[in-house]
């Protein structure tokens, strides 16, 4: 089967995801600017769980754009992904509501968590999938960033209990390890 | 007609019904991990009901897949599936608020039954505009899955009065049976 | 221009706008049969906008089948329906909380009024697009059930204020009458 | 890269932000014409909102239409856009429930003016990659709307500390600005 309805059953999801986050904005009654203020830890919460989906579906649209073609096991291995990329919503209010506080900044970590460990599961779906010359198994040979990054979310975790402000710099240094654009990808998307 | 939009259409609709499940996990209040307690019945329903969407989305695709054109009886038959699945999403929050009561509880199996009735329609509309050697009739020929389903689910709903362990039970095993793909659609796309 | 991303663009639309609807079907707090009482009437409503929205995109997805191009006019003609289906879910919401009261009752049938209108526009921009020869504007040709409908629909929101059963009834006769699929289009699609 | 995935999720996005908005619409306890008199601001922003982010997806396609393909910069430029685009919802609801207080007219016309900055960058990603007689490049050349655009939208945001009735004037007006076709877009796509 081809990847069509795969990516675009994904982008529905997806850009709901993205978008039902901002409903956690929730209308604040007073028209002064200290009605906005106490929005703003929802905010910064809400701006970074914005780039953590867009990275997803950014490098999800580069996965799906080399794979060639998709099992069962690839539709499931996908529909695991964004059920952990679905509760990214949830804690991403919770942790904003609560002003950062210690537990829910490490459930923001353990999603992230478990999404990272979800979309490693589906490369290795696809990897399995394909004969070992086809452009998406080349493509995933060796990734340092999906390497590194599940002991950064971890230590993000661990030093929530600690200091929420090494633990918020973590992932917003995942964040930002992963907005650097994969060069292989594109690379290898060019030469076919 | 082709499938493409009915296809489209449905991945919308289907994408929405399992991310608006996810807003019945309303944020909680408080900081500390029992705020998260009364919350547990409220995730393990949407993670069923994640997975019975999920298991729609996967046999919708497959049947889709194989089809070849639609005509208006196959929109409606469509249309009355997304309508039951659609309720999926109130059941879950209803069985879920109230810790899986009885009543609740049959509920959701009430709305799997019909979800199901409805998929055997769909099935049934697309066979009779096939002719009988078309790759999509051959597949739906005997399938063992929908015929022991509803009878579960029946089981599933008359046990919720009694205990609603055994109509969960039942429900997940509903679920496992069909996470179990179906061979023969993989193996009739291939053949094409 | 083509077609594609304008169906892509209303499918998304029309399938939020159905669904959201679902969101109006609060969970009740109760777990027994009487805590579904006072739902009775949302659910009716919900189930009557279901099917009117799924006409209209059945509709859409028909009359957009046989459009060879779209242009600027289209694109805001197709934005201008939209805009009316979008306010759908706010009048079903209305007419079913307080159980079918004259004023929302009536307002449901101005909602349904105006998206005919802005179906008739959207047609008009599409004809004048087109040759006179070309598929749409043959099928687009004499529709009763066009020039029926909004006499119904006034019917409807008149009689709201004497007798919400007449009003609900020509509601429902209008859906039953849509029900019917337009043979035309089929015909016409089948021919080309 | 084509563009087929980046519209497709775009869509998706701009279809829920279209959609989401009506929510802040709220169903009225009361049956009375008088329990609609309060949402008339909430609408009138609405209304307004729909026409905006209407004229976004209309530019947006028109945009794509002429593009040839999207690397990893125009991807992340499209999700900026996104971004800002989504908190329209937010800042619409804030103004129709504040009766159009000058804070929240202001920050209203903040959004736009960060949608506008995000699409100039767009177009300018889009640009860099393409070569200097590509079609895309050629109808992008001077656009007096995009020169005049952040002008009004800096007057709307001042003004409204003095009357948002200037300030409302203002938006009103980029927006009818903006709903004539630019017939360079169409008349470039019809000659390739």
């Amino acid at each position: 089967m081809g990847t069509g309805r795969l990516e675009a059953f994904s982008d529905g999801v997806i850009a709901i995801i993205i978008t039902i986050m901002v409903l956690e904005l929730k209308v604040p009654h007073g028209d002064e600017l200290h009605a906005l203020t106490p929005l703003l830890p929802v905010f910064l919460s809400y701006l970074l769980s914005f780039i953590y989906v867009g990275i997803y579906w950014n490098n999800h649209h580069h996965l799906l754009h080399t794979t060639e073609h998709v099992g069962a096991g690839v539709l499931w291995a996908n529909l695991h992904l964004l059920f952990w990329l679905s509760l990214i919503p949830f804690v991403t209010g919770w942790m904003g509501e609560n002003h950062f506080a210690p537990l829910p900044t490490a459930m923001y970590g353990f999603i992230l968590l478990m999404s990272a460990t979800a979309w490693w599961l589906l490369q290795c779906c696809i990897v399995k999938t394909h004969s070992t010359n086809a452009p998406v198994v080349q493509v995933l040979g060796h990734n340092i960033k999906s390497k590194v990054s599940p002991f950064l979310y971890i230590g993000g975790i661990l030093t929530a209990f600690y200091s929420t402000w090494i633990s918020g710099a973590l992932y917003v240094a995942v964040a930002l390890l992963w907005l650097i654009p994969n060069k292989r990808f594109e690379r290898v998307a060019n030469e076919h």
